[in-house]
């Protein structure tokens, strides 16, 4: 029986994230199931954005507990959501940005944490910080590409974070590079290729949040692993309103 | 003209918070007016809580300065919302807990956190670290009694706060206290007058939330300062999906 | 009646700090008296200079309390004294410098320091590390103008502190700018209007020390709290030689 | 074709680490292989123990590269010889304590770690600094047992682990135990069940640091991910006394 | 010829500092010299104490570096005068505080800070975080006897040094003593005897300030060392009142 | 009677440390003995090199103190070994490292460590971190030399040097320079003249390591202090293979 993941994507677009990146994962041990939230916004890309989108999120974690996951992926780098959802369901969730900040952290000194817009800076600085990773913070840089026009041009995408990618390591004195959109999936082969082709030595870690994710959490639910509920305690069933979360009765 | 603040309480609940607490604070120079949120739980007292309350404060916050508010308070030791409602709205946005934080490192040296329930602690301990004030967090505590018991009987609550006060300056090596949680609004000088009289001198900070917000905004106010639009920018108006956020459209 | 602040300039000079900077700040609830010390240096820009500037701003705090102050303002950014008098009153005492770097910190994530020369750099640096908000300090620069040269060419100088807070924006990613001399009270709405006319927002906070600290006075006066005397103790009366200090004997 | 990970246990003592541990990880995609080093101490419990074991384990990992392993993994908390690996070979090598460290960091808030003899402490506390996650460790903790002397009594070897574990979430606030020595191997659901049975809720992570770091290990080599060259550039081959390191000629 | 240093005692009592201290420390390389100062006050135990004993700390560096001292110690915990002293002579200027702590910093891991009072506990915290070594700093204990009583009862003072420096080793995990009151001198070989005989084995650093002070100001001014004028240039010559500063003119 | 510092040269490469080095340093307090060590790298630029000179260095150690050293400095800013010779031997052991990092950080505030290669620069960034000195770094300069070619042209060393720290002050902040290899013995007192030439002043602090390792371990020695064995325990004498450590048995 392979082990089930769910990939959250906490938006409402349709098509952003392509099944075929999610099915490229999956393996005999591995089955990965992927949704969208029903309410919330379009895209990731403020503080606002995300505070609407965790709502749906929570839902979700929710069903898919109650679906059968053995853990949970937040298919974004702010992690919307990471928090209330481990006080909400007991399989472990993950947070791409979490698992990649720590995975360049492991692979490497100092990272680099390329994303889409110089707007998320605040907020990756926030988050960074939060998980007390900042001495390890080489630089932030936007490639200021807004996410819905991500798959617009692909080459040009990989042309982008490649040179952001090398004036991360000659400016910022990166040594790992973050994929900070969790849109860039499928292009850290051509970043590394490109990075080694221009004489950066072909062992920098690039570093594609969600093949990471997925596996760390696949790892965790193998183990038996899962968040801290001494510091993720359930929330109580008070009443709510103007949401319809199941297992807590509105007001 | 009188600075119009708002003070919006991010419950559903009615009657947590009083309208004579509001008004012992007004003057001529001051109005305060208060909003309960729409959509959202019933108390706050987990991340769970807090995700949910957050969509009902953003709508508020727009309604409160279309109104004429000049300033904002979050009326939530947690600050819920108050990143993404900087983003959405310009007048100032003041959250009770970063407020009262920043006024204890201002009067003492080491401050403790004292709250409602244990559970709350890695909240607060991600929020301090948030703000970057860990250096000078003595301590937290908890006096075991959940939000919505608050109001039953105001001298137990107030001897439990002054006891764990007292703790904290013997056990913890604080100087300072801060009132964690804004229910606990107009126990201050209670709990300096126990601890007065208990022996830990006249002049030990106990900080009330809620009033230090309050003027706290009516200065940002009063000389037209506010957050930075450069690390809360606006958010572009795309479509949304499931809330209706004045000026957004829906998906 | 009015709260009462006293505002001490800690310097011998007569006319640095004009008694127009003081009125404009009072109302019928706020009366602002000032006072120059007796004995010390001619402007502050040392940390000789600053050494020199404490004896005489503790007999001035003292004099302040017993004449019936509420609260005092030390007038200069590296808070000379600030300690040592919170030690000697029982009112509270706010320090330029600390206030204007904690209002910054709560309105925005990454502030800059500027003024007048670079030598006040390793200052600023120790009393910045000294309150624990060194993480969000963005950069430290300096307009090369001597204190006591300041209000020669006001038009020059808020051209300078202009240039100076779009480089730290541009340069140094502040999101903040902090008028780091209070010789440069009155120049904040002038810098404010320049940074939006060059396309930096028509909110960046431009925090001026002086109106800031003394409205956190009032607001610490009015709610009836004051610095911690766990952390600041009365210092015992024992023979001090070579000063007249109230209410200390003479060895 | 599986995965083939080389577990290196950096001491010369035959028993230690059990084949059927290393067993127990294999699947159809994953095969461990197993080397004790040749020269160096029978046993890791001090700096100088440590120091003896790197040689050893640069000469093992040379060789486990050569014999086409795809990751390493270093046996022991101290993570010795970590930095040096990297330098010297291209595939990832995994530290036991670096992945341990790094899994507690991402599933609760504040770890506490337990191992065999108080005088690791200063050693942990080192590594730990150098990770830049001393921000989330709650407290260190001994059993006071050699580690040669580990295998004598599983039960009371659990017993001293559960009882240290509930103390390290009693009294430090740990909400997550890192089972601070490789040689623990295996003792992690027993703890578990402990802490549950004793009212310590059912989800307290218990990190088991081999199969944790073996799974990291495998998930690295399966996404082409290793350390950055950046960071850990190859050794120039100059003269080595004393020491027959593949590929680097004697002096 | 000796190296001459002068030891300034900052404060007016005399007697307090015996002479015969003074003298073990010298050589036929070393000659010391001391001064107390003119104007200032009894005993350092407040802020208050430390600002006083500035200016006439001022005087004597200034004094001494045109008498041909070659360096220059100040004979307290709390290095009052120390960045203000710097600025103003060129001969290196070393604090006993600054020294004691980074000797103690380069022997252990966690130095305990052992003085007379309680109250002088928020001051060192302080200096404790300029000198950004707080990370080392395990804890703060006072034996509770005022500076001027101290030599009343050599015995006893030793004897609740050795008490409380024990308490710090098992209570608060220290592995190193700071003597953190310059009237603790000659008191270490007592404190390390009576802990090797309680135990704590022969070598647990027991740091006496002056003598290290001295020996590193030897060590500075023989290599030709000082401090950075980068960070202490020299203060202007502008008009000062109150104080006769040799080199500055009256105001 | 002298006191003699063994001065441990962690390579195998005769003639790279000079013995005229090592007279200019003695007096008649002083005396210095010197030795390489018998296994080990040619010379130490990366972690690998630092691995496999530890060993040797243990030995030298060992022999050092039992033929009567009375303290002990290792000759590489790396400080290899320092924390395993501490719990060997128990006379005091300095790295060349760890004082020259201290004096810098006691001299000013704000060091910048000049080295031989770019590739160093991950090593010292970790040791920096160890110490807990990092809020003080301002940078790291290579000058792109290896170490076993420094001695070929000194007057462009030197040139290099002084390039170098300039660039430090001007571009990083700095207000001290670290010759961050020992292999800069003698070449301070040339950049600190460069230095002043080109109008940084007069008093630019340059640590030479060597010099001030020594007399730093010569002042431990004449105090008795050492490090401490609390956190730097001796060895347990357990069987040990490949490596003939005197008072250890071999496995």
């Amino acid at each position: 029986m392979p082990t089930v993941i769910e990939l959250i994507t906490p938006i409402v677009t349709e098509g952003v994230r392509s099944l075929d990146d999610v099915k490229a994962l999956e393996s005999e041990a591995l089955s990965v199931r992927h949704s969208l939230i029903d309410i919330g916004p379009s895209s990731i890309e403020s503080e606002f954005d995300e505070a609407l989108a965790v709502p749906g999120t929570l839902e979700k974690a929710i069903a898919a507990e109650k679906a059968g996951a053995q853990a949970i992926v937040i298919d974004c780098m702010g992690d919307p959501g990471l928090r209330a959802c481990r006080e909400t369901v007991g399989i472990p969730v993950v947070g791409a940005g979490q698992a990649a900040l720590h995975f360049a952290n492991m692979l490497g000194c100092r990272f680099s944490f390329i994303t889409v817009l110089e707007r998320i800076r605040p907020m990756m600085d926030h988050i960074i910080r939060g998980y007390g990773l900042s001495e390890h913070y080489a630089s932030f840089r936007a490639i200021d590409i807004p996410v819905l026009s991500l798959s617009e041009d692909i080459t040009e995408l990989q042309r982008a974070l490649a040179k952001a990618s090398a004036q991360a390591i000659d400016q910022d004195g990166a040594d790992a590079i973050i994929l900070g959109c969790t849109g860039f999936f499928g292009c850290a082969e051509a970043i590394r290729e490109s990075l080694a082709k221009d004489g950066y030595g072909k062992q920098v870690p690039v570093i594609d949040p969600i093949p990471v994710a997925i596996h760390l959490a696949e790892t965790l639910a193998k183990l038996g692993l899962s968040h801290s509920k001494i510091s993720f305690p359930s929330p109580d069933d008070k009443p709510i309103k103007g949401f319809t979360i199941p297992g807590f009765k509105a007001a």
